[in-house]
């Protein structure tokens, strides 16, 4: 079953009882999907801060209440304990389990060790959409794979105890269409927004195109150049780099699918 | 003297020097002015979300290191305690003073009861710029008062201790020149952005435009309509309602002037 044209409230119900837990790609046309991180709320003040100071890499949409289960923001009646198809637990920055409901080690947690505090981040399957209607290619959805991502040597503003460097997406687009995939993204500042550097993938410290650090690898055409957009694994990247005791994640792919319209999100 | 075409270190380097101590409305032309709220830590989370949550009326320009007396990322080499012309403080919600210089009370608070984060907002003195560009009338300046502002019935999205409703700033615009209006300003979100509502000031709670609550009333000429802006003082009116223990923030329409060029904010 295909779930382009379901409601987000229908999808979350669905991936709620079990039914779905599959990666959210191409589900809610439309409407935006959003990276999580639950963070221990001693290390929320350095994340907000960190995402406040990098915006193009952690567009944040919306940060929970201390202790909250919910985002009612962007998703009114929504459990990001279980609303999710599938999460990853870290322990001292390691992968330590891929569950597809945190519910009860969410409350265990909260019980024995403190409140956790939720941050959703903007997710570039938004512009993706608004590329693919501007008539512009969208290589990895037509190949079916995940988006080739790549560490760079570009700096992210530093927030307490969080650094790094960002990690960007890369997108190949035929010349004629570099300005027009520049504008289309650059009207939606809460998706990551305009590229953060085109062609010339050395210049950033990228040494293989075919090698990406995370996701796979996509062909460019004769005629295309590799455009790199700001990528929302930075945030996750950038905070395993600290190694906190404890964290949880979207699994790549599966993300969190707000009741907020894509369109909205430009003017908002 | 006029210092409308001096660089901002120039100018702060003189109001810290003790050589200006006006209202910084028509300096450093092109340049982003901001509006400054100094908090102490234990109040820090939830005004920082209160911001994530109220982008409109609370663009966050920079956010300072616990304890730090500077904004570096938005104005290198800046000390934000002698670099405003003129402050507030405030005890438990009410003004106890309008110093021109809060290094040593910023320090002895600091010695005695904790560190202090200060936030640094978006103020409309950038769109403004760009509406008398697009030759569009700015009727306070013209009239060569200050804005006329107003308590509203819009709510704001609660954060921990901080909730309330919007203040708005208002600005009389001609029929034919209202889209042109919000086009100008809906370019710049980080400088509040497109208006909030036009026309109808009852729709949004305002009975007498001839009174406003802030600021000195303006003409509403023959052909033209109020309209209306989230406005910076915002978070300032929702952090008195809360009766802080201990706040300082500019005094009104003394405001730090970053290095960052208007243009440049529509784009970072």
């Amino acid at each position: 079953m295909d779930y382009a044209e379901s409601k987000p409230w229908q999808v979350r119900s669905l991936i709620r009882e079990g039914l779905i837990d599959v990666p959210t790609t191409g589900m809610c046309n439309g409407y935006a999907q959003g990276n999580l991180v639950i963070l221990p709320e001693e290390l929320s003040w350095d994340f907000l801060l960190f995402c406040q100071r990098n915006p193009r890499a952690c567009p944040l949409l919306e940060v929970s209440d201390a202790g909250s289960k919910s985002f009612p923001i962007t998703a009114k009646g929504s459990d990001l304990t279980r609303d999710i198809p599938r999460y990853r637990i870290y322990e001292n920055g390691i992968c330590t389990g891929e569950p597809t409901d945190i519910s009860s080690l969410f409350d265990e947690y909260q019980k024995t060790k403190g409140r956790l505090i939720s941050f959703l981040i903007g997710c570039s399957f938004s512009f993706e959409a608004e590329l693919l209607e501007a008539g512009i290619p969208v290589r990895q959805i037509e190949e079916g794979v995940n988006v080739p991502m790549y560490n760079t040597s570009i700096p992210c503003t530093s927030a307490g105890v969080f650094s790094g460097t960002m990690v960007v997406s890369m997108r190949p687009i035929p010349h004629s269409q570099v300005p027009a995939a520049v504008s289309v993204t650059a009207a939606m500042p809460k998706v990551h927004g305009a590229p953060i550097h085109i062609g010339y993938p050395e210049a950033i410290g990228i040494k293989d195109l075919s090698v990406p650090d995370y996701g796979d690898p996509v062909t460019v055409k004769e005629g295309e150049i590799p455009v790199f957009w700001p990528c929302g694994v930075t945030p996750q990247a950038v905070l395993m780099n600290s190694k906190p005791t404890f964290a949880i994640t979207h699994a790549p792919g599966h993300m969190f699918i707000t009741d907020l319209k894509n369109t909205v999100l430009k003017y908002s």
